[in-house]
Parts: structure tokens; C-alpha cells; sequence
């Protein structure tokens, strides 16, 4: 066989790989298979550099399905190209309960898979994440002679991936900042799940991307494999832009009656299109998964020619480390996710403080601090830094070397390239999201994505992507309640905090005052395979007196008795952040009043439940029914906390527009209604109290 | 005067109104009025056609402020040209509680206002739904000689508008569909929050528009009315696209300090500053909100134009219904958002089935018949037809004349122009969300937008402002639980229910079967001021015998009592969606134990808990403390219905991908599995039940 007849052979053994582990599950999308497999095969064989047999590999090229729904290509390929676990009894497990191959795919679950991606759009604004981690390591790592970061990363997307918002806010911050490593293949087959592009998308996208700043190419024919491999070729040589390969391709190419079709896209063929559709291809019907040796060794030297790749780095870090021993020992840390040890002494730590300071304050404080000693913290916000707080003030922004700036209006300092540690997202959360995503799925970071948390909601996929593909992801929400006052309530958040806790797996850690906040950093900070989620205040709260009542240190149980002496309480308040002082400023009429009221700080439900069952009927005893909770957005959930004869201060419906202080005590958040509320519960449940009963019961 | 001395007047009074209402109220956003003034003075004296004194004018021109943070500019407007509301007081209490003035616009408060804008990004995707609107609704009713429906669409967006995904996602589709009425002047003064765009955001706008289609202009000098003035004419003469105006401005133009920054952006410019910028453009110190007489006087004119092509409006309408009075008759109900007669008579209705079919099935069905009688239902989906089942059959695409088309793949029918009714938002939710939206700011709609349940959270912003601004957007989605199978987590909703359960002010209704699908889409019709979610299933549900069973309209009370027979329970199963089937099928092994089971359909939290206390009590009596609820979704916020001691069939972890029926079944939504908990529960609380005790108790 000449060359160009194993490549024929490679691309259909992928194409009918995919195609029979759909009709075998009976569940899938072939369409994209059999179009997109010579794109697949050409990257694979002649470009990605990574080894199968060590798919952490840290110099690897990255590659992400952005359209997983493709997710059988990316198995099939898998299997030839040796990764282990992808073995054929997975392959013919495709889409079955606990197999390696699930219908779209996890990077949690299948090693070797760069990112979990089928929600469309995510995995380009992944792999933007991928390159900015590849930039940025390389800016701060490598040295004269010494290249230890120089690796790509590499794209293949959809319509439906170019249709979505998140992919145009990535990729026009990947133009901005001149991403040259990065290459996006787009398999522009015109044809979505429910018809063709001409119903609703007929854009110029290559016009788009221009306009982007990006370096692009088009392909006319998506099986001439040469002119894949030049336009390929042509990406990697402009250094200077992000690349966009479009590939004109026919969805379910070879198939007699459904290339062409929206029918292909999401069904499987049917055997009997299955077999025409082998016949017109010349590949025999029988047996399905079939792999000609021809191919298999092909394959197979894709293997090998990315072992000596690993190799070679290997070496070549290990000169590194002999020249930069301190480089590497931190390089090799940061991909091992192991903290630098001593990394939260030095933390800053506030006395009682009746004015106090808002959490985002105390919060942009830690954060200085923590950027000190744990390099890999990186991230930014959506256009917000002035108001989150989260600018490293010695982190430099992160930029393209074309445009190193001394600094732009007093506020940011320029000339760090892409070892700036702060990057500007621009007001484009959702993109934000899945960027911070991609550092993580990249490796060596521990990212960071911020902004007002009513704009949680602009962001949501990426959030609960890095709930399922378990990383951690940091995400800082400030502004927190209708405290946020005069901008009204499209940005006073009501429900935001309820969504959030909805989300399995995700932690959602609201810290009540300054020294809480600290805390709530150090638990992001070390929690591994966890996404975190701080809920910040913009206006000031108290620092609460820790010499009277329990340490901060304890938001690590998700929720404490802040106010220990009390054994025998009658009544507990509940409050989590700006609402946590407001319990504690309750507190002393209610004492005199003669009640025995306890005072719980619950920063976290989550972490909470984590608590073994002493612990928490420890803190909320079954006994005591009379619960009032103090949280300043909805009730939604708080019941299972309460129990039913509890009651709720909280924000049931939306905020408005008027200054934050006043805001807040229209809707019940004051001193005075927090104590009415409180011994309207205790007489509703045990009777008219006394008028004034400076000791009553114990 | 002449004329140019009272321009620039009226826009320095435009500004300092702004400028003052801000520094009043020491908070908000004075760069962007200081700016945008000569655009909205332009607009408002030489384009828009819109009536003061009856800002409900079916056929006024749409005006919307995107960039909602420059309200100030908005209301100074609003007061000059005369809304009756909006007076000199209401500017004072900018920002203030209970004002008319809140720090953006809410169109549920303020009359005039076009839409609740703030959150960024979303006004540009409102202006393109009313300009689908318009389109349509010319395409339906105008007849020759009679141009009833003529009317153009502005926007005023900023530099935030434009990064937004959504916008990105809105504007592809103006494009695609030839939106000729829509205008969008870009006020690009290249200062975000955080600084410059410099930092971010330097993809060429202006290309990019050309790329989706629009026609594009730039001004050089955002105070040149001439030029600004002329670009208007100009996009209003390109009748085939939609056109983007860059107008470049100088962010606080006027302040000699500010000009320019982004600390003008969000903060008030202080007192010295306001003094400073009204020197420097010759304006007077004091008093504040001054308004100079002539300056009154051109306003004023404003309004009389307005009035009077208000009344020659209604003299072509009158014209017209005389001769067309059905026509007529049918806008005027449409506007005035009440039902034609007869509207829900003829929907299907299922007799008891064992297979059954899937509520998005069913919804299909229902969709298919109010679509005969209700000619203001209008939607669409996210590229999912031929799984969301939302296409009406006989509802026409709605696209661009210039792409009639005869059919597509044989899937949709061709040729109706922008008189189509099935609106093909593509991969775009979040765009979807906003347009249906502004379908309803638009007035004359009944609009949905479909999706998976999963893919809800990428609209999460518009379902929640449709939830502030009060619409009555239908969003519909299906696919809605782990049923979902082989696709797998990413695609399975498991938090997204309780997410929208979180929102208030929206219904969400999860039917139980075939005929509470009927019964929800009557409640999703007939609701005014209120969104509603429909949570609907793939996989097939049996269609329950409601000759045993209460009837589905029940389904208006939110939860009721499926087995009347039942007075005096021990248990209650409550069950949801397809898990109603469910607790159905479980019901007689139960019976079998002597149990006496109540069961309990509850397809709409919000519905149930607007009922009388009575009422609810008779379907969850307090005493019965054994209670099971049932739903293929987080437990999250269950507490609140089952209480303490019931217990919750959930799903409190990420889906699984494998086929529906079994990873229902590994997940406990079997009935075997129903049975022993419910009795595991009931033993719990009451002791442990006979072996077998074919009548206990009563």
C-alpha cells in the first residue's frame, strides 16, 4: 500500500470505528464522525504531540472536542493510537452505564480526554483557557536554551460551537491577546441537529474571525488530507494570531442517503444505511469494528513517535532542572497541585471591628497576600477588578508582548507579556468561566474568575462543567445581596446564592466577616477536584470580637456555635455573611429579654453536610425547634435547615433600587426586626413571653 | 438662537440633568450621559415617533437603552419630552426608594421605558426581538394601501453591550434575517468600569457587523449631530439589513478632569467636578437641573410631532379597520393581551394509556392546536425541533423575504417570509431568551423559546429578567431529568429545577402526563405579567386514568390529591413530571401492605403555594408526617413540602450516561424502589409493619 492508501484506510477505520460504536449502542452522532475523521486522523499522525501511554505528559499538545457530541471519533482514536484503557470492549461499550466512553466526553472519568465538553461553545473557550496556561508558563518558565513550555493546543468545533456566545467572547479575547499557539479547526458541515446552517446561520465566520484578529484559513475539501495538513502548517508558522481553520466538509460524508442530512447528525444510520454506507466506501460489512493491520501500525507509530516526544522533553527537563533547579522543583509542584509549603502564613488577620470592612475588602487583602507565595494563583473578572477587588497588585497584567503597556490610566501595570498574572476578561463572564475552566483542565494553575454575583447567572455552563469535571475553579462572587442598593435589582442578586448551592459538587462558602474571609480563601486554596464559590458583600460588615465568641478558623465545618457559652439554648439564629454580624448585633436584647440564644455562623451548607451527624445535631440540635434563619436572599432550601417550625428572614422576592443601608432594613435586615422576628418564633412555639425577664428557665 | 445654538443647548441640558440627578443621588453613571447626549437628542427630536402622552402607541418607534447604567440620560429624556410621570421630582429621587427613577430601567415601574435593561448585552437582544416583531406583524396584517405595522426598532448599546455573548449571539441573527428596521448606535467611548477598552476588547466592531450582514457606519465625533443625524438617515435607508452606527465619543466628554476615564464610568464626578464640566461647556453652576426655556421649548416639540403622528396613526387604523375589521379586531385584542374566544376549546385530551407518550410529545399535540386558535403564539427553539417538538406545523418560518425558501431537507416549509411563526433561533439560547422577551416588550405575542432543561442555563439572564420586568415569555423545556440517558451528564438536568424554582415571580410547571401537559400550556397561556417555565420530558410517561383519578386541570392548584379515595392517609407519595406515573405505579404494592398512600401530583411549587392555607392543608395535612416525595431532580428545597421526618427520591448528584431507562433505575426511579423506601419511611416513623397485612389500620 502507497502512503496515500493507508491514510485512505486510517481515516475510514476511524470513520467506521465511530459509526459502528453508534449503531452498536444504538445512540449517537455518526454525522460528524464521518466527516470530521480526516481532520482527526492529520492532527493526530502528523501534528499532536502527545504520549498515550502518559496522558499528564505536562508538555503535551492539548486537544479538545469542543464538539463532544462527536465523542465516538475521539474514541475510536483513542483506541488506535494506544491510550490503555480505551480498549475495543470500550469501544463496544460506547454510551453504556459505567463505561470509559460516555455519550459526550469526561475528562474526569476517561484519562487522556483534555476536557468534559458537549454543551456547545465550552470547549473552544477551554482550549483559549489551554492556551493562555501554555503562554503564561512559558513566559514565566522558560529560560535561554531552555524551552519547557512550547506546546499547542488544539480545537476541532462545530456550527453549533460557532453559533454560541461563549465561543465569540473567547475567541475575541483570544485575538486581543495574540494566542499564536492556539488552532481551531472548524467542521463547518452546515448542518445542525435541526436542519441545515441556511435556516439560521449564515454569517460570514470567517469574516468574524478576522475581525477578531485572527490568523484564517479555508479548506474547501475536508478529505484532502495535504491541504488539512498545509493549512495546519500555515497555523503553527503565524506565531503572532490564533489560527481558524475552516473545513468544508459534508456531515455523514459516505453515506448514500444521509450525507448532507440533519438526520445524521444525532441518529444513528440504521444498519442498513450502515452497510451501504460501507459498501460505498469500500469497507466490508462485516465484521463491524473493524481494524485492518495496515491501520492499526500506523497508528500505532503515532505512539511511538509521541513517546520519544515525552522522552525527549524528559531530557530536556532535566537539563532545566540542573540549571534552574528551583524553576523546576516549582513547575513540577504546580502540576502535582501540591501547596508550597508555608504558603498561608502571613495571612492577614483583623482585630474586632465595629465598622469593619466589606468582605470583598478583606477579601482583596488575602488575595494579596496569598499571590505572594502561591504562584499559581492566576485569574481576573469580568471588567470588574475597581469593584471585586481581585487585582494581584504585584501579579502584572497578562497581555500579549505586542502590546506591553507601562500601564493604562494609573491602574494596571503593563510590561509583563504573558506573565501577568491578572487577565482581563472583559465583560464576558461566560467565557471567563470556561476559560478559568481550561486553566485547570490545562494544569499548573489555580484560577480565579470574578465578578457581581447577579452575573453568576451569565456564567452558569462553566460553573457547573467544573462541578461535573470536578476542578477547581474559583469563583469569586462580591456584591452579594440587595446591599448592592442603588443599581437596582437586575443587580441586586435574590436567588443567585440558592442556584449556586443547587449545584451538586459545587461549594459555596459565604464568609460572615473579615477574618471568615481569610478562611473561606484557605479552604478554596486547598481544596483539590472541587470548584468553590465565594459569595462576597459590597458593603461593610463588623469584624466580629473572636476573643467573645469561636474562631473564624471554624467556617472550615461549614457552620459553627459562634456564641459557645450557650449550652442550653431555646432559640438559635442562623446567619451566613453580611447577615452573620446582624445575628450577633441581635443578640444582646434578646439576652435580655431573658432568652438563651444561640448564635450559628453557616458560611457553607455544603461543607456542613460534609460533617458527621454528631457534629451538626451538635451545632443545630434536634431539640431546639425554634430557628430563625438570617440570610439577606430567598428562603428557597433554608428548610431543611429551619425545620418546619422555623422561620426565615429572607428576600423573596426582587430587590430595589435605593441606597444599600436602606435597602436592606425595608426588607427586614435590621437590628431591631431581626429581634421582633426572633421572639415572634419563641412565643409562637412556647408562649407569651414575660414583658421583661432578665432571667427566665436555666 | 439659531438652530445649532439650540441643539447644542438641548444636548448640554440632556447632559447636566444626567450629570445632576447623579451627583444628587451620589451614585451612578454620569460618563456615558455626558457622551451619548447629542445620540439621544438626534434620535429623540429627529427620528423617534413615539407619544408621550400615550407611551402605549401600537405603532411607535422602539427605543431601548441597552447600556442601561446610563438611565440618568433616559429619564432627563423622558422628562423634557414630556412623559407625565416623569417629572422634575422623580429626577431628584434618582435612585431614591419607590422613585419612578431606579438606577436602570425597569419597564414594570416606569411607563415609557421599552425594557428592563442593565444587565449588558441584553437590550441589543431585545430590540432585535422587537424588530422581529414589527417584521412580523407587518408581514401579517399590513395590506395594500394600509401600512398599519411600520415602525423602526433603535438601540443605544456601549462597549459592554458589544462583548457580550448574547449580543454576539442576537446580532448574527439580525443579520440572517435582514432586519432593516433595526438601528444600533454603538456609543464606542472605549472606557469599561475597569479602564480602557485597550486592555481587553480591540477586535474591529465595525467588521465584525459586516460579517453578520449588517450595515455599518461610523461617526468620527460623537458631538457632530450632523453626521450622527445623517447616519441615521442612511441606515434607515438600507431597508435589507440591519444597521450598526459606531459613534465614537469621548467617555464625561465635558470634564476637564474625567474625560476619558473610567472613573467617569460608574461614580458620581463630585461637586467640584460637576462644577468644573459646567464651566467648561458654558453651562451655569446653579441652580442644579436647570432647564433653560428654549431648551424647554424644543422638547416640547418633540411631543407635539409625536401627538401628532400619533393621531394620523389612528386615522390610517380607523381607515384600515374599516376595511379590514377582522384584521383589526385581531390587533387590538392582540395589544390589548386578551384571548380570542374559544381559544383552549378543541385541545387534545388522552384517554388512560399504559405506554403513554412523552410530555414534550404531548406539549407538541397542544402546541399544534392552540396554534389554529391563538395567532399571537410565536416561537421557537435553540436548534432542537425535532426534539423539543416545537415547530407549529402550520405556522411558516419566519425568515427574511429575500431567503424564502421552499423547504429545507424536507423538514420545514418555506415561503412565508417574516410572517412565519416558527422562528429558528439556532445555537443561540441565550439570545433566544432575550428575544422572546423582547417579543413581549413589543406587545401583540404570546412568544416561547424551547431547549433542553440542561441548556436553561445558558439563558439563565433573560428567564430572570422576564421574571423582574414581569412578561409573559413561555419558556419551554424539555429533556428533563437523567431520563435523558445515553447523552449523559452534561446533557441530564439534575440542579436546573430548583434553579428556576428559585426565581421569583416565575411558575415553573413540571406535568405529570399527556393531559397535565394539556392543562399547564392553558395555565402558560392564559398567565399575564408572569413567566412560566414548562419542565417536560423526553422519555414516554404513561397517560393516567383520570377516570380513577382527580382530573389533570386540577393542575391549576399547583398540587393535588390524585386518589380522592383516600381520607385518612398514613402516607403521602408526592411526585412530579414522570415521576408522577411513578408513585401511580407504586401505589397498589403498597395498598397490597395495608398502607393507606395518598398520592399527590405537585407540578408547580409556585401555584400550590398561592393557594389558600385550607387548601393546602387538605392535600398535605400536617399531621401525615410520612411523607415521600418523588422527583428524578435535586432534593434541593423538598424539606419545605416533606418536612422533617419525610424523605426525598432525588437525585442529588451529576446523571450518568447509559440508556434513560436504566440509569433511572440505577438511580432509584423504579418502583420496587419507590415501594421500599416509602415503607422504610413509613416504619421509620410508625414502627415496623406486618409481613404481609392485606388491611391495617382503618
Amino acid at each position: 500500500m502507497n502512503q496515500e492508501e493507508i491514510d485512505r484506510l486510517c481515516v475510514n477505520t476511524l470513520r467506521f470505528l465511530a459509526v459502528d460504536m453508534v449503531q452498536h449502542a444504538n445512540s449517537g452522532h455518526p454525522g460528524m464522525p464521518l466527516d470530521a475523521a480526516p481532520m482527526a486522523y492529520v492532527l493526530a499522525t502528523r501534528f499532536i504531540r502527545r504520549d498515550p501511554a502518559d496522558p499528564g505528559f505536562i508538555d503535551r499538545d492539548r486537544f479538545v472536542l469542543s464538539a463532544g457530541h462527536a465523542s465516538a471519533l475521539l474514541y475510536a482514536l483513542m483506541h488506535l493510537v494506544g491510550y490503555q484503557e480505551m480498549t475495543l470492549e470500550q469501544l463496544q461499550r460506547f454510551r453504556q452505564w459505567q463505561s470509559l466512553t460516555p455519550g459526550h466526553p469526561e475528562s474526569h472519568l476517561t484519562r487522556g480526554v483534555e476536557a468534559s465538553t458537549g454543551p456547545l461553545g465550552q470547549g473552544i473557550a477551554n482550549a483559549v483557557g489551554m492556551a493562555i496556561a501554555e503562554a503564561h508558563l512559558a513566559a514565566r518558565y522558560n529560560r535561554p536554551g531552555h524551552e519547557v513550555f512550547n506546546h499547542h493546543t488544539y480545537a476541532l468545533a462545530s456550527d453549533g460551537d460557532l453559533m454560541e456566545g461563549v465561543q465569540a467572547e473567547a475567541a475575541s479575547l483570544a485575538g486581543h491577546l495574540d494566542l499564536g499557539k492556539l488552532i481551531v479547526l472548524y467542521d463547518s458541515n452546515r448542518v445542525t441537529l435541526s436542519g441545515t446552517t441556511s435556516l439560521t446561520f449564515t454569517e460570514d465566520v470567517a469574516a468574524r474571525y478576522s475581525a477578531y484578529g485572527w490568523h484564517v484559513q479555508e479548506v474547501d475539501d475536508g478529505n484532502d488530507l495535504a491541504a488539512i495538513s498545509r493549512a495546519i502548517e500555515a497555523a503553527k508558522g503565524a506565531r503572532a494570531r490564533p489560527s481558524l481553520i475552516v473545513v468544508r466538509t459534508v456531515m455523514a460524508y459516505g453515506s448514500p442517503d444521509l450525507a448532507g442530512s440533519w438526520h445524521a447528525h444525532g441518529n444513528p444510520l440504521g444498519t442498513e444505511e450502515v452497510k451501504k454506507t460501507k459498501r460505498n466506501l469500500g469497507w466490508p460489512e462485516d465484521p463491524p469494528f473493524h481494524i485492518p493491520a495496515e491501520a492499526r501500525a500506523r497508528f500505532r507509530s503515532v505512539a511511538e513517535r509521541g513517546e520519544a516526544l515525552h522522552r525527549d522533553w524528559d531530557q530536556r527537563f532535566a537539563a532545566y532542572a540542573r540549571a534552574h533547579p528551583e524553576l523546576a522543583q516549582e513547575i513540577e509542584r504546580r502540576f502535582s497541585a501540591e501547596l508550597p509549603a508555608g504558603w498561608d502564613e502571613g495571612l492577614p488577620r483583623w482585630p474586632a471591628d465595629a465598622r469593619g470592612m466589606a468582605t470583598r475588602k478583606a477579601s482583596e487583602a488575602v488575595l494579596q497576600a496569598l499571590a505572594k507565595t502561591v504562584p499559581e494563583l492566576v485569574g481576573g473578572s469580568g471588567d470588574l477588578d475597581p469593584s471585586t477587588f481581585t487585582w494581584l497588585k504585584e501579579g502584572g497584567d497578562l497581555e500579549s508582548p505586542a502590546r506591553q503597556r507601562e500601564g493604562v490610566d494609573g491602574v494596571v501595570g503593563g510590561g509583563w507579556g504573558y506573565a501577568g498574572r491578572n487577565i482581563h476578561f472583559g465583560v464576558r463572564e461566560h467565557a471567563m468561566g470556561a476559560i478559568v475552566n481550561g486553566l485547570v483542565y490545562h494544569g499548573g494553575f489555580i484560577p480565579f474568575g470574578a465578578t457581581f454575583l447577579v452575573f453568576a447567572d451569565y456564567m452558569r455552563p462553566p460553573i457547573r462543567l467544573s462541578a461535573i469535571a470536578r476542578l477547581r475553579s474559583i469563583w469569586v462572587y462580591t456584591h452579594d445581596s440587595i446591599g448592592v442598593g442603588e443599581d437596582g435589582p437586575t443587580h441586586e442578586p435574590v436567588e443567585q446564592i440558592a442556584s449556586l448551592r443547587a449545584i451538586p459538587g459545587l461549594i459555596v462558602l459565604r464568609p460572615g466577616d473579615a477574618n471568615e474571609t481569610r478562611c473561606a480563601w484557605q479552604v478554596a486554596i486547598e481544596t483539590h477536584d472541587t470548584p468553590i464559590a465565594l459569595i462576597l458583600s459590597r458593603q461593610s460588615v463588623p469584624t466580629l470580637d473572636r476573643g467573645a465568641l469561636a474562631p473564624a478558623e471554624e467556617l472550615r465545618r461549614g457552620a459553627y456555635v459562634l456564641n459557645r457559652g450557650e449550652a442550653d439554648p431555646e432559640l438559635i439564629l442562623i446567619g451566613t455573611g453580611s447577615e452573620v454580624p446582624l445575628i450577633v448585633a441581635a443578640e444582646p436584647a434578646l439576652r435580655q429579654r431573658g432568652v438563651r440564644v444561640r448564635l450559628v455562623s453557616m458560611p457553607s451548607w455544603e461543607l456542613f453536610a460534609q460533617q458527621s451527624a454528631a457534629y451538626r445535631e451538635s451545632v443545630l440540635p434536634r431539640a431546639v425547634k425554634a430557628r430563625l434563619a438570617v440570610e439577606a436572599a430567598r428562603s428557597f432550601g433554608w428548610e431543611r435547615w429551619v425545620g418546619p417550625d422555623g422561620d426565615i428572614l429572607s428576600v423573596d422576592r426582587f430587590g430595589a433600587s435605593a441606597p444599600g443601608d436602606l435597602v436592606m432594613k425595608e426588607y427586614g435586615f435590621s437590628i431591631d426586626h431581626v429581634v421582633a422576628r426572633a421572639l415572634a418564633l419563641l412565643e409562637r412555639l412556647t408562649g407569651p413571653l414575660p414583658p421583661t425577664s432578665p432571667s427566665r428557665g436555666s
